[in-house]
């Protein structure tokens, strides 16, 4: 049965190229691997994958597609085979349209959301300097910067159909389900589903409108100390944190919010440790508007704004 | 000559004494180290002297009086006669008006700033299985909770006339003022000064209309980790945070602001290094407005609120 | 096909209850969560079964079993079919054996060391003023002492065959191989297996001789300064640290080992990130005795000791 | 009444400056601030003064001296009037012996410790880029690296007849005595003194031969976790740790050791609160050789060794 491992990559558009990498590599830290014409790939310092982000220079700042890795080759193929019985457009991905990656298929959701699944991908050595004496670790903090990025985390996306990408992730992908949270009326506002043990690979949010947008890409840092040491750079070179530095109640993590200036595309930085789940048995927590300190989610800290970024046009 | 050692301590009333100690001892994690009929003498888990807070049931939320303690017995007796040449009204206070402290003066300033000197307190053995065997530290960690407070840090204070309060700390008491902050138009609204080498002992604010009030007393956590664990148990207990976490541009300093939901008192728990001013020559850093990503003096997180409590009538 | 889902609990022994109480409940902060005649059930803080660790009082310091729960029922019964055709010797438990687990299946290996498999465990409500209005986090920080162990990690045994057990782990069990140490002459010392995306759920150390022994039980604290405070009130009780605090290049994780002075049953509280393994196609890192600052397999900071407890007579 | 302010800086010799500087300013975190033919000139992120450490290449690694800052510049005049009065040999420095300073006295104590005391020093502009919005922070994290010595903070030195070195501490400079360290036998082996609120600003140990030695310099890091980033960095880049990390009774602090490869100098690195002494009647706490988990004065972590540097040959 075909099964998800991961969180992959996301790709990016981004009107400026070299501000948005003057924002994720010089001042958040990120690592470029490589580097075509119109794109830098880039990954956090543990990332054991070629790249868990790429920005194309475009017209405007879009997601083009977001990749999830498979647990093995074969269910990549049976990804394929399950969605076009569901009826879904799948194609395959030609040789080289993304540095370092292999065979994979893409389709696109009712709402509009772009996804592909992969299993091959290069594993690539880092330059000797700064490679880690810890195999595990890939880059070394020597090389690392205050903020330090450690792995990509999870992702989060929104649509005015939130209840048919949920099932998507649930049913198709066959994701758990650990949290929802429900406004007072009943009606629930966000799903966050996981393939993983972590509190979330991808969440989806109820737009208002009948629109899809893609909200942000979360990075994990070690330490509650680098989240506050990333909104300190931020402050010193003058870029405005969108939300927080604070503490989620739903996932239970630390975060902090800010946007590339260039791209609008919308980071946030995850810290500490919120929850694994190990349990097979998890019963979804239900979170209604009232728990907590706050009307809404954050269990303290400030919100983040709600606006995405669009999907790329094809 | 006459010199300040510290900020001792801060004499308050609150309207309901055991809510007040729920506050600050259950939920802060302050020791009570003495308790009369009417008023409960705290520390913080290192102070060295008897009591740096008390709190006294009275008909309100108010602050008394705010304490320094002098270099030596003689300044204070200095300090007497320094404040009776400039034509202010000192009184001695009588034997036991407060517990484990000695002789000692106060006054009022123009503003209605009520101050205390003193020398002598008493520093009372602590429980034997309380105390740590460290000397220096006298609660064991093993009695804190998981707030920590360490130690009386600074207080704030604000009215309609500060240049007066702030000559008043350099001029008759001989602080030093680190920091200043200034509006747009050139006005001073803020007067951080010190006579210990942290970034301030007392700061005042101008208050808009012709009002005296106290604004916040603040206690030093060691590490961020602490205040943090604060902002996740105030959340617990649905006690709201009044401002942060966050950092100071101005001490650059961490800090949480909560309020004691019975009396009104802010607190600010304070954390992480600041800095510590040992120059002899330093000068007065000035703020404009337009420094940093905020609109004032933070640096990141959320703006406290700004009023204050009042002093107790006598 | 059978899968097992986490490690899940261990049952020791120890000669004096009281004492093993003393030092698991009161100091290191683990909560009781069951009280029979003769044993006591404990949990971290955030553990989401009934109990990841009992205490029976008997002769000696002992572990009676390692307990793995699997990822649904169906796989205890496979579990059982699949070891008895490979010709062990599996019992199924009786009805009560244990607070909190329904059926489960037991076996010892070669070597000696007796696993438990279970799917059904209860998860009993809290306490109602101890729960945590964060509905994932079971007992609130505020109830909390500062050494704050949040979930079981892994363990670690050790015997004279480790090749055998490490294939019983790897084939019988499933579980992947993360890491393996290699002194100089290419023996390998150590192996260590996960079945969840942590560094290891359980690892198995070469003993010189033809003994079989238990090493530790881990339990993760969610920061480094937890770490911190427990060496620090540590050494306020004068327990002697039995190595770090480290941290360790193997695992990448930050440790500080420390054994129960009534049953030798040594406890690592391992912090920090270490790194997640997502990915289906890890290569195994094979450590050589000459990496690191260190002879051996600590990145910086004291080794542990080599003696472990026995498994109880049966 | 002449007082010093503060431990200024020391003066190295090393025989291999740049391998010095790749250990201190690469590794370590260290700015150069300026830089002669032979002499560089270095400070931590924080430090207010042109240079807190300079290293001159010369034949072996040794201090030249030892610089105490003054409260004001006739302080400078008083102190050489009251050694010479002493019968000391103290002599003036000529003008450009030390880049960034004024006017200063010089002298060698009974033992060989050879002490500057000055006043005037500069407080030179720091490179655009790297300096931080916060006026009191001169560095801005974003050029820091992940080590991130904020300030010095004190030094320590031994010889064989420390009680002389302990008295011109507190006799003839004026400092404090926080701490003294005391074996099984009664003989004094440690004195902490300070002139400022730091648990130390100078310590001297009893050396058990007719020796003067330089033990070590100590900077002080913001929070636990620079400490630790700090050994992982030394452990990337196989240099030996001298001795923790941990946490010292005496002063509280947490510590690592390491030595400069090239030319032997000890580093402190000193991280976390320890304590700050702002009570003027403050009793010297008396440390016996049983107190604590260790035989010695470690709170928890690994001793340090004994050896020191010699002063340079004048």
């Amino acid at each position: 049965m075909a099964e998800l491992a991961k969180l992959g990559h996301i790709a990016f558009e981004t009107p400026d190229l070299e501000e948005s990498l003057w924002f994720f590599r010089d001042l958040m830290g990120m690592k470029v691997v490589e580097r075509d014409d119109d794109t830098a790939y880039l990954c956090a310092l543990r990332d054991y994958e070629h790249h868990t982000m790429s920005l194309t220079e475009g017209e405007k700042g879009a997601v083009d597609h977001i990749g999830f890795r498979a647990k093995n080759p074969e269910s990549v193929e049976e990804y394929a085979d399950r969605f076009e019985e569901l009826g879904r457009d799948v194609w395959w991905t030609e040789d080289g349209h993304e540095a370092g990656i292999g065979d994979s298929i893409m389709f696109e959701s009712e709402s509009g959301h772009r996804f592909e699944i992969y299993y091959e991908m290069e594993k690539p050595d880092i330059d000797g300097e700064q490679r880690s004496n810890i195999p595990m670790r890939r880059y070394s903090p020597e090389y690392a910067n205050r903020v330090y990025p450690q792995r990509i985390d999870h992702t989060h996306v929104q649509d005015g159909n939130p209840e048919a990408t949920s099932r998507l992730f649930e049913e198709e992908f066959g994701m758990g389900l650990n949290e929802v949270f429900k406004s007072e009326d009943g009606t629930t506002w966000g799903w966050w589903h996981a393939t993983t043990p972590l509190p979330h690979d991808i969440a989806v949010h109820r737009l208002e409108e009948d629109e899809t947008e893609f909200h942000h890409i979360a990075y994990h840092l070690d330490h509650l100390q680098d989240l506050w040491d990333a909104a300190d750079i931020l402050s010193e070179n003058n870029v405005e944190i969108d939300g927080g530095p604070g503490k989620h109640a739903i996932t239970n993590a630390n975060y902090l919010y800010v946007n590339d200036p260039a791209s609008g595309i919308r980071l946030e930085l995850f810290a500490g440790p919120g929850y694994l789940n190990f349990e097979p048995d998890w019963e979804t927590v239900v979170w209604q508007e009232d728990i907590g300190s706050e009307s809404d989610h954050q269990w303290f800290g400030t919100q983040y704004s709600l606006g995405g970024i669009p999907y790329t046009d094809r």
